[in-house]
């Protein structure tokens, strides 16, 4: 057997249909979790777990350019939640003619959950040149994003709640974390068990937007092309 | 039964243990597939299941920023490649020691895969003000981050491989795709069924780069806090 043997692509196939659909009912039920976090502790081998997801993410260039920073301190929390109150109180006057409903919502966990971590993405790892980065400076924080998602749906599967909170200023959460210029807080998160979660979207559920309908996202080979019918696009496809 | 009961939270918990693995194993056996399409088209219901998948992500303020551009046209298509290489000859002069190496890897299937679609960000989306994008403009384009993901995972438990490539001028793209100064091509993606895949990323397989260990990652508290003994943090995080 040669070295390329060992390395080279190895069988892969379609999943059977049941772990196919379980794949679709953690893409499908997923949500966004501000409120219905238990108290229960997370056991240290499901950390395990969904952290081994998020890190099997894709990245650009295998930068893997995230560092998963779990907040533990009391004290330290309070300052985060302190600073999603300031910030917040700025976000809610953006929206004049709604803040009756804005401020009824709950956005964040913070004090409730188990768990809070704060996923980053170092801007410097993988040195000045990294493969597929030279176009798009950006695609270092996708990475990041695409293990936060990864995450996400393992943390559904384990009936764990994830809530991502953006309302913070920048500076606030640069300065509780201690972060260095070249490392962007991307997502914090509030993460603990679940026993009910919203069917739909909590923000509609609770009325402040609604879900688009899919086929008026879909275009063809270019932005001023023609909207897609999905079926017939779809049958062009496979032609 | 009130207005809440039909839409308040419903119950939920753990997927069985079949599930949960899965899960797992869509994540952990996804990869960045570039030389791997088979030619077979891509069924309609297929492809919709993973615009589904992509579409059921999570948005900042229900946002849905997110656009799916379907490159059917040859001559387009033609434009794309042409556009990858004319980058990716740039891209190569940034690794004047690896250039033989780098020369050498494939970096995308532009042209044999059946489905190429890229996903968007429309930055206007939801108008001026987005629940929780007051602070983090970034926040729209992490949400089409999301979509990808998703999409992504999905089509690993299709067996279709996807293969994601940055190389690009931004102006190349923007001129070929049509796309308005508010709208952001966040991924430009080759989709097809595939038969076998590596078993570790390919720039690993191909000693571009390799895996960090996940717990040099894990910090604690803050980006100067200790460095996480999982185990032991995950033990605190029970206790």
């Amino acid at each position: 057997m040669s070295v390329d043997d060992t390395t080279g692509p190895a069988p892969a196939g379609p999943f059977s249909p049941d772990d196919r659909a379980a794949v679709y009912r953690a893409i499908r039920l997923r949500r966004d979790v501000r409120s219905q976090f238990l108290p229960d502790p997370i056991a240290p081998e499901l950390l395990m777990r969904l952290l081994q997801a998020a890190h099997d993410a894709p990245s650009v260039g295998l930068s893997q350019p995230w560092n998963f920073i779990l907040l533990r301190d009391p004290a330290v929390r309070q300052r985060i939640h302190d600073a999603f109150e300031r910030a917040n109180t700025e976000a809610a006057d953006k929206f004049p003619d709604r803040k009756a409903l804005y401020s009824s919502l709950k956005l964040q966990g913070i004090l409730q959950a188990p768990v809070n971590l704060c996923i980053t993405c170092d801007r410097s790892r993988g040195g000045e040149h990294v493969l597929g980065r030279t176009h798009d400076r950006a695609t270092d924080l996708y990475s990041t994003v695409c293990a936060v998602q990864n995450l996400w749906l393992a943390a559904r599967a384990e009936g764990v709640g994830v809530g991502w909170v953006s309302i913070f200023r920048d500076d606030d959460l640069r300065s509780i974390l201690r972060l260095p210029d070249h490392v962007v807080p991307v997502a914090y998160l509030c993460i603990g068990h679940v026993s009910e979660l919203y069917e739909e979207p909590e923000l509609q559920a609770k009325g402040w937007a609604n879900r688009l309908p899919l086929q008026e996202l879909v275009l063809e080979d270019s932005w001023d092309g023609p909207q897609a019918s999905l079926s017939r696009n779809a049958a062009k496809t496979s032609a």
